[in-house]
């Protein structure tokens, strides 16, 4: 048994060399003679780490002072219901872009707790709507992206510009795949099962003017402004997964940081689209070429009768968790960071193989 | 550099035979060529685990069909807030009684959504006030009780009778920690960084048909029913503390279920308190001896000076984490499931020869 190269979208592959720190130390930690797991979050030696898992963040991303980082749990999807609560009064509007799956569900999430509007939608989810087309309210709380849509394959390049309320972006599986502006952004969140750590952490930056709005009624336990107050330790904190973030940050700065890292994917992606567009039509990815996501890349076979002999073959050839979500069918490459080039190398390698042997 | 006896109250110390097996698979699981981190909540391999979870914990329990068990994230604290969200109707009246640091906060957390009456107040968080005493609304929505203050170390020893609405009570600290009647509360629930796995996780055991109350506006991610629904895969769930909690739930399961692991903690905590009962006023446990904590046990020296020395000491004998929490001062020994008899005897010879030279 080996590992394989794991292209699955989330719960993604985690560095090696992170899994075997971990491992090595599951037991032992850090000279506390016990699990980091194992030891209460207002220690000296959690507090520590948690304080250096902030502080490599805001190094990665160059993160300035007028922002907070918050690390919660509850995944995404409960930050679509937690935003509204703490960013808009009740009844006020709250600007949505969508772009696909997930930008679709916030709207739905947060029309419980604001007026939710569309203020743009792709309708098939292959391109972002031009942003002079945007109908942006002039009283929004906030404007609200997903910054990569993981199922769609969908990736704005950039932020927007020119918007008249904060953007929030949901940057669940792009965040740390290359260099952002931070300053660009009212607040950045993404769950952690991408690029970051195990599912069930969740990485905020939110600049601080934002934590002062009145917001909701809602219980402190929901509110971001406390939760930044007490350091992400209003209650337990996810401790292990924050101890893997961390792990993943360190791995990070060692490879050079996100400029390196950004280069590196941005090759990946460059070879496997690069790939699906040479193959004749063989593959197909469908997605505008100006909006295509560097970390998730689905693509067809022109015989749908295919797909599940590569899948098959895919998998036995150790590349594995190749499927499509079941909303778009297909395959889908997920090339996140963990993912070396030799993966992604490989992965392009099979698929020539397997067009010249059902082409 | 071994492992200590680890009296932390929480995260807390997890069995040592499920972090080698932890440990053992960390970067290679169940053949899946991949860690338990790293695959999809969706595909086969974890979805059997989340159900093998789901069917240890019935048996451990004897959990009947008329309950949901759910998987959640955030810790207790968050569900302070969501039970009142989905227990009652807003402005509906829910009761509490007030026994320690834990329930005072429920009632806290809950005013932003209920009419959050206390019921019943210690006061003093050394005893429980009588039954016939509290004063329960006839038109709340469900009593809410912790069972176990773990900074106080007070705990129901059994479920509340003649109850006018469903009984919540807040495990966090003692679920599995022996047998109880599910069927004579409404919903059970816990915070996993006890007695179950790492911090992050939430086990929720529900009545079905509270399930089908209508609750409060809200969106889905925060609705139980839509939890239960999916059967906790709303979103991505904890994955890797779902794993983990499973591993402790089959190590119970080997060590003889409840009943054994209740016969057990019974001879820990009792030992503990007759050593302490029986220093001659050295030791000093305040709580009510008929609702003495088996899981939490809070206590002082005579003089306070001594407090620092004795942490000290302990901690270089190679007990850890003796620190009492900072409402109450002192000293607690937090002593779990994974705490084996020989700890609590390590911990009690320590005591006595730490008394024999300064008492």
């Amino acid at each position: 048994m080996t590992r394989a190269y794991n292209f699955s979208a989330g719960p993604a592959a985690l560095p090696e060399a992170v899994l075997r720190q971990a491992q090595a130390e599951l037991l032992e930690w850090n000279g506390v003679r016990a699990s980091v797991m194992e030891v209460s979050h207002r220690g000296a030696a959690f507090e520590a780490l948690a304080a250096e898992a902030e502080r490599d963040l805001r190094k990665l991303l160059a993160v300035s002072d007028d922002y907070a980082v918050l690390f919660l749990q509850g995944g995404a999807t409960q930050q679509f219901a937690l935003l509204p609560m703490n960013l808009a009064a009740p009844g006020q509007a709250a600007d949505h872009v969508v772009t696909g799956h997930w930008s679709a569900k916030a709207v739905a999430e947060a029309g419980s707790y604001v007026d939710a509007r569309v203020a743009a939608d792709a309708g098939i989810y292959t391109r972002i709507p031009d942003r002079p087309q945007w109908r942006l309210s002039a009283d929004a709380a906030y404007v609200h992206i997903c910054q990569n849509e993981t199922i769609h394959g969908v990736e704005f390049q950039d932020a927007p510009r020119d918007l008249p309320a904060p953007l929030v972006s949901d940057f669940s599986s792009t965040l740390l795949s290359r260099p952002i502006d931070v300053s660009r952004y009212g607040l950045i969140y993404a769950g952690a099962q991408k690029n970051i750590g195990p599912a069930g952490l969740v990485v905020m930056i939110v600049r601080r003017d934002l934590l002062e709005r009145a917001g909701q009624p809602r219980a402190n336990i929901l509110s971001y402004a406390q939760q930044a107050a007490q350091h992400s330790m209003l209650n337990t904190p996810a401790t292990f997964s924050i101890y893997l973030a961390r792990l993943v940050f360190a791995w990070l700065l060692e490879q050079g940081g996100l400029a390196a890292i950004g280069e590196r994917n941005a090759r990946k992606a460059g070879a496997l689209y690069a790939a699906i567009d040479g193959s004749g039509g063989f593959y197909r990815n469908p997605v505008d070429p100006a909006v295509r996501s560097w970390m998730n890349v689905p693509f067809v076979i022109h015989d749908d009768a295919l797909h599940a002999r590569f899948l098959a073959e895919a998998d036995a050839a150790g590349l594995m968790a190749l499927k499509g979500h079941k909303a778009v069918g297909g395959l889908r490459a997920s090339i996140y960071n963990a993912m070396p080039e030799a993966g992604v190398e490989a992965l392009i390698g099979f698929m020539r193989d397997f067009q010249a042997r059902n082409g």
